[in-house]
């Protein structure tokens, strides 16, 4: 750790791990905590799902969604990823003095329209105000309780022969968030994927124990989740460059910008890993939801290299991809 | 509503209450939200309480507690006053870039002791981290679940003839928080009473449907809290200003700021509203506890004014009561 927090912490790659595992987990660890899932299992008479985010995307209007649609399918997907049918949400708004009541207005009329979509009830609420210059427009907290109906869903399930998937393009909410930022970039055609995962991910709970995990890469993008992935498991993720979706303009964007769509954070893709005999049948279930049209099947999991993601890229070569290191995109969601 | 969103919309007076029944309300209203109250209970096998807050109080260390502490108070407060036993917490970081490591990891000790104090657990967390300038050292937003063991507390079960008790001394934490901030007067005797409130929650609870409604008052103060239950009750909440404990340095700290200790937040004392009958019996439970020892009978519940609340001053004159007006004290929890 440095002696500051810098916002290379706040990246959801390498940083972010370490300020968990040297501050937080020392003092607070317990066996749902330590499990570092999206959400907590935990007993509530039946087993619940618990799961929390705060968003802080900057800018909080961009296209394909607000902080206020963000907010609600960031936490309805980490229930859902960890096999929860969310239910309640909590919403609550640390807002800059200053900001204008009609941004507010269409903030929360996005976080109705998406908890709709969802399913979800808004069921309680906090709302702070902060000075000018000590905060920014708007932050939010949703914290999401879902009842637990597909259990085991964690990395330690994943075995060799396991096939990974993914409900289609990567990249699309960083790099969309990104070009927002600058009036010379924004303007075009990418588009937020923000979108709830609920219903999709309930289709592919139907596989049992072939699901051995999901998980929504968001910050850190779907290259930092797969590492996780690996390094839970002990076993080596090999992917295949050409299998993975990318819309056209976001990897154009990318090139420009110099980033990584592996790298860029997803609001409405998830990761699977399923059994290989379960895996064309996970991949119809995908591409029958609008949600996951473009799913592909992205790789394999083996034992041939350890703890490791390796991808196999489109002109026969192979590196090693690592968690994200630092901030190459703060403040995302 | 004014276009902007003023500091006094987070006062937790009259102008939150706009912000909430003008904005948030008509959007995303439904029986559990609409109930205001500071956990929501909602169904999940057994029932749950449900509650979160998102705490930004300046400065986040403060003579009696730090943000840390505060977070996991006010969390377990919330769920103990809608009836819960609180079991389990989120917690969710947004943090200034150059906040000092060592201040994050003292803040999470005291996370980690008031979570052992209070008996609960911390299950799934969040870290944020925003460019310096756009926060305050560090944001935290708790959630808590409980289970729902006293269910029906509301204002709406008040009745006339009922009693009014508060558990201690009213305005510490306010004042606290307040001296803290000026250099000249920080370093005094005041101490804020940051506490978890379960257990005194849970005792109170004995006394079944004789007990209408707990609250514990603090943005806004024990009167903006006493207002809202004269509201919802449609009923007269008349108070006896010599029977109100204020601590004499609480007091001299209040007059010189011009401050009034019934509308300064505090962080470790309830209000309870308990039947005429059953009113001395929960004066001795509370008084019995550490953290009641000071508690009063301070009013009484009537048809007399409508739905107002009157003190009656030590003087022999009376005066009413109103919710906080603008911000008192602004980011005070």
């Amino acid at each position: 750790m440095q002696e500051v927090i810098t916002l290379d912490y706040g990246s959801g790659g390498k940083k972010t791990s370490s300020l968990i595992d040297e501050i937080i987990l020392p003092v607070l660890g317990n066996p749902a905590l330590s499990q570092l899932g999206d959400g907590a299992v935990v007993d509530g008479g039946k087993s619940l799902v618990f799961s929390t985010d705060s968003f802080v995307v900057d800018p909080y209007f961009f296209p394909g969604g607000d902080i206020g649609k963000l907010s609600v399918c960031g936490t309805v997907n980490d229930v859902a990823m960890a096999g929860g049918r969310p239910r309640y949400l909590s919403l609550s708004l640390i807002i800059e003095e200053g900001l204008p009541a009609d941004d507010l207005r269409r903030i929360i009329d996005s976080v109705g329209a998406a908890a709709k979509q969802a399913g979800v009830e808004v069921v309680t609420g906090d709302t702070k105000v902060v000075e000018h210059g000590k905060g920014d427009g708007i932050f939010i907290n949703t914290s999401g309780i879902g009842t637990l109906v597909c259990p085991g869903l964690t990395p330690a399930a994943i075995r060799a022969g396991d096939k990974v998937l993914v409900s289609g393009t990567v990249g699309d909410h960083g790099t969309a968030v990104m070009l927002a930022r600058d009036p010379m970039l924004a303007g075009g055609e990418i588009r937020s994927d923000c979108a709830p995962l609920n219903e999709l991910a309930q289709k592919l709970y139907s596989l049992g124990s072939d699901l051995r995990v999901l998980r929504d890469p968001t910050r850190g993008g779907a290259a930092t989740t797969l590492c996780e992935f690996a390094e839970s498991a002990g076993l080596t993720i090999e992917l295949d460059e050409g299998s993975i979706p990318v819309d056209p303009a976001v990897r154009g964007a990318c090139d420009m910008l110099g980033l990584d769509p592996m790298y860029c954070a997803n609001e409405g893709k998830l990761l699977a890993v399923v059994s290989s005999e379960k895996a064309q049948e996970a991949l119809d279930i995908l591409r029958c939801d609008e949600l996951g049209e473009e799913a592909s099947i992205i790789g394999e999991v083996t034992e041939a290299h350890g703890a490791r993601v390796i991808m196999k890229t489109s002109f026969g070569g192979s590196r090693i991809l690592t968690k994200l290191a630092g901030a190459q995109l703060p403040r995302i969601c």
